[in-house]
């Protein structure tokens, strides 16, 4: 079976309540069975893992650095500023996907750029909670592809 | 069935030619074919237009801008300072997701904003084919959820 | 009798039906019509005409160059970016009015500037179609100016 | 009878005296008493003022933000800077236009915007004493439109 | 026979009439005709195109990316902004050289970069009429010793 | 008894008629009773003062730089801009505590920074009305503490 | 009784011995007795709160955003750069204070603007001791105020 | 008799006082004084003038804009942003110096540029009174020159 | 004996796996074995520390501030926008040097500057494990130094 | 016979040695007696000269400032930076052309712009020796010209 | 006697044939003996110097930083660039002035500044010849006033 | 034995002399000698060179570029502009270490980049004379370590 990391940075926690209106009302619990369900319609299990800090968000990467089919991560509001997940990033050998809920080119200046997005194979943003899933299916069909 | 638009921009008819080591190596029909053989897996009629000119680009989103179940497109070059594409997408009223075969945010710095990506629900940068595949599946998925 | 040349640029077209609450619930058609007739009261003849082509608007430019009572154009999108439509009005030897329907200044910071202004005699912004017919009657009355 | 304030900022006293090939020969008496003429000819009541005190200017726009047909502004050398006027324009419910008598983007650098344009309905730069004239048919066409 | 493709940019169908002081007095035809005449006493045959459009250009690089002894090339005013070109440029896979007749350096800020200068080999710029020629000799010199 | 100085900078005068949903609705004379009610609580006498005039706000500083328990000064739109009003407020030996009565940083990018607020001990900004309060408490303390 | 978290961030453990002639000497113990002692006189329970984490900041922020009266931050060396911080104030329902010791405004220039200043209602900056007071008394009298 | 007119800005009221380590010692009375009956060992008569007022300034200029053996002005805090003292320092035919006190180069930032240099013949900066006194030599070396 | 500080930051406990074409192949572990075994035979006792966290980092800090011979610190990727590390190194009243093992000023823009280094005595940039083994003889020699 | 001067800038007597993949394998010899062999066949005396000095440059420029058919000069580095080359060149009656024997526009930010080609007629870069070939031919053309 | 050194920077020795609208058509011998005689006229012997080699300007600051009245300086080019020139002009401990014949702030933007007058004790710019002559006083007047 | 060039750049001469409080009392004499002993007690040969002019600099490096055991450079003032000392390092084969004897990022903005140090292996800066000691170290460590 197919491993999949998602890990969901800073406030995601409060999916749901936090700026519904460009967050949505879907909360993060939910969100995370959505995506772990249709992982499993793909044959892959999928782990959600959310932390507001920036350590565990590296430990994390490093643990599956090598030993997943891939990594899809929602750095949220470090996106902008961290070069050090930037590094662990680009210590991951497994394909790696960015997901933002919002799209960032609409947001305000600060937001319009990522840093960690170089360390990314992909990004998706703007689509909700579609992108998640849509990352699932991408790390899904690449995995089946190099099996070939 | 459901109609979806995809607009490739400037040099895309190079595709598989230019740069492979950016873009890679299938031609732009192949790619059409596989997107087209991929919506109709999802019950949607893709069709496919390519152009090198900024105008025929605005004539085909005012075409569709509110006739389609979406519209993908992928301005290349001009994503970067064409304000006229923005303005055209602003009034498209039916989703629209901007794609990408490169991740923008590993280039030259020019190419790491898109002006047009303002105009858009969402943009999907990096994953190659894929992007053009997810946007499909994306649109379904939302024309669906919209009739429910 | 004077003849004014008027030149709308990309997305004009859809003037009436995009972004009402910016550039108002008048189509071209009508905007047309009213110029055209505000021009006959004052002895003008006006010909109207919209493209999204940046290379249709050079070469309007570049046939009423030295054969008209004066031009006036909205560049719409084209005035931020366009130097090889600045390098047009530059060429042109009669009076140039820019005009822009919305005022300039209090839009998104990329709004700004009108790389094309520079090309121009002056610039009316902001004051919707009322800028097309002041443009109008300026033309109108340096004509008579020079004639005396 | 329809009234309009005319607010000329700093220098402007000077006007026919100082650089004359950017703002030409006529003095400001001359224009005055041309745009009062026009005015009269429009059924509009004109009354012209200049200072080179921005207080004065504020203190102009304060009296009769809310008592005229409209008010035409020239801040001049103050439009570059002057938050202090733009927050005194914000506060007016009058119709307000900023004139020009060059064209600002034909200029040096820091002529090339305008601060005090984002408290202005709309901007009329670069057309001589016309810019005052268009600006008050501009407010008299506005004012007749509205009545109706 | 070597064949060289010159092509023109936007605004240069003028070239003789507009702004002669930057440009020269020289017309277009008079200049392909030197050109064209040059080439002859190289062994070289010159095809030459102007064009105001973008997409034109990018359409003819397409054409001949691969089969000519190289492509001279004057973008004008897209040198500043077309990413479009620029790609085209990128394509390309024989010499191609960027020629402009006054000196970049000299002129207005927006016009002292080159964006598409990046996908030439190199650029001739401030020479005049003379960059065309010693362009043509570099691509017949270029091609002689590849011969070898 | 205590003597505490409140200067209001340009258009605060229209404070309670002027955009209301920043500044509140309460007008300048309301604010100015309860600052002096307030102090007189603190055995403060607080005499207010409001000026469209940069000179006058730089003379009302004169006047007291030595001669206060405190100064208390909203300096409006001068913040941003004004040197003068930096070099009186760097002459002033009492405490000096700058007051604005909306957030800054939630506002316009021109809005964002405050030179004069070098020339103060600190600020305080975003409080409304509470600001001036709040202010005063602060003179007031701080001279107690001073006195001991 | 009413609420008051008080949120100390990174480095302000050591208050009172490190720069003393920027922070003063009073340490934090002693800032916390004295900010919770004024708290009590005006009926007030104050919490105090100190992490060099970001993480630990946003939990605290999560678990009080909604159950408060106010809560009162010095985020510190966090506050320039923290778009995670910022969006948990984002999150926050109850009143949020922005305090800092120091005058940012008087320090190097990448001290000089505060990113989470954005999150807060208001910013109290360079009253030393004082800032943290006078941002108790202002939740308290916004809290009775809404009481009415 | 040669006329000279100073012009000292904005604080320079203060000299002596305010910030001596700066500016130095010596009061305006005092410095007027020596510039005084310096001029007279020249022959000029010196006028001198102080204003916190920037109209006062540009009313002044407008004065003696013709008649004048020169004019000194020391525009402190308004050289670095006032383009309307530059306007009127543009009208200006007679000679004009702008001095200095403090040398700019040495200072903050936002004192390196002086935009109202621009206007002047040349600039003295940095010499202490003796700028003033350097100023009236050279006005009076040149009036003395243009006799011949 | 000396005790000397050895501080390690973010994805440096990956060191000899991750991009070891720019941090070469030796492992932490093997690093600090040879810093430690140098250390010895210096006289020094050097403690190693290796942390993803930006708390933990500044708590070491704060631990060792004052009770080492010396502290020697790789922020790694903290090092570009950590104003809360050198908030804490600010603090530290031991030497300090901060040690890359690759030289900053070859790599991406974003790795040019290092503000933590404001907090150090020096910094060593570019010479691989050396640059730990350097500061040791530095902070050794220096410590000798002052004890003479 | 037509004296031509090359000036060859810092470095570049390391030609052949230094960065071959940029620069070639030619040697600074070499290249010279090809620039002098072709200059023969134009009837051309050519003089080269190389220094790793900014003076010597200058003082050659100034030398034959008036006294050659032209000046060719590769500055090397000091075309990024040197004022006092600009100037010299600007002192220069004589036409000069500026070679690169790379692509300015395909390197590092630091080498895209050039100063010094502000006070050359034209420039030529990228084309590697044969920059040096044409711009004889251009310099012997031209001198031609003008003697008809 | 007074000795003071006068130090012309590169490209002076070309004075009154070099863009002498800039400069004048006094050649550089001329003005020696012009400020020669002036300072014998003050007692003052002085030395001139002109050289285009910045390592010459700098062993001659070094030479006479303890050991003249006084050094004028005129960096030319070098001013803007030079930080070598400023570090020794940092060494100095006699007074030195920095004189420019032009008025830097009305050139081209890379002539704006001077990186060297922040080594200077003043600077006199677009007073022609007579900068140095005032400068020959301002040193000769200052020896006399220590002296006292 | 091993041979060690030690290159000085511009002002270090004054060494002692000029500014202490930056760097230090020890004369360039001093510190050669201690240098020179510290070589030898590592068996290297160190010469050490001093020059004010970047000429002489390059030329020194090119004699040694592939002739030393390793070079030793502070480029003092030049490490911020000299694109040619760049040119020239990046020429040099053998290990160069880059040294500033104070901290380039605790000083003025100028001084915090060195364009130089791209060129250089590494950098050491602000260890002050160890700075030197340590990099004789390095070159004599990776020296011996080659030769196995």
């Amino acid at each position: 079976m197919k491993h999949i990391i998602v890990i969901h940075g800073p406030n995601l926690d409060l999916l749901g309540e936090r700026q519904p209106e460009i967050y949505g009302t879907q909360t993060l619990d939910e969100l995370n069975r959505e995506i772990i369900s249709y992982g499993k319609s793909l044959d892959c299990e999928v782990s959600c893992f959310q932390s507001n800090s920036e350590s565990e968000i590296i430990d994390r990467l490093h643990t599956f650095r090598n030993d997943a089919a891939g990594i899809i991560i929602n750095p949220a509001g470090f996106c902008h500023t961290s070069v050090a997940i930037l590094d662990a990033l680009l210590a991951v050998t497994v394909p790696v996907v960015e997901v933002h809920l919002s799209n960032l080119y609409k947001r305000e200046d600060f937001r319009r750029t990522s840093l960690t997005a170089r360390g990314a194979l992909g990004i998706i943003s703007g689509l909700g909670k579609y992108g998640y899933l849509l990352a699932v299916k991408y790390i899904s069909d690449l995995y089946q592809e190099k099996q070939k």
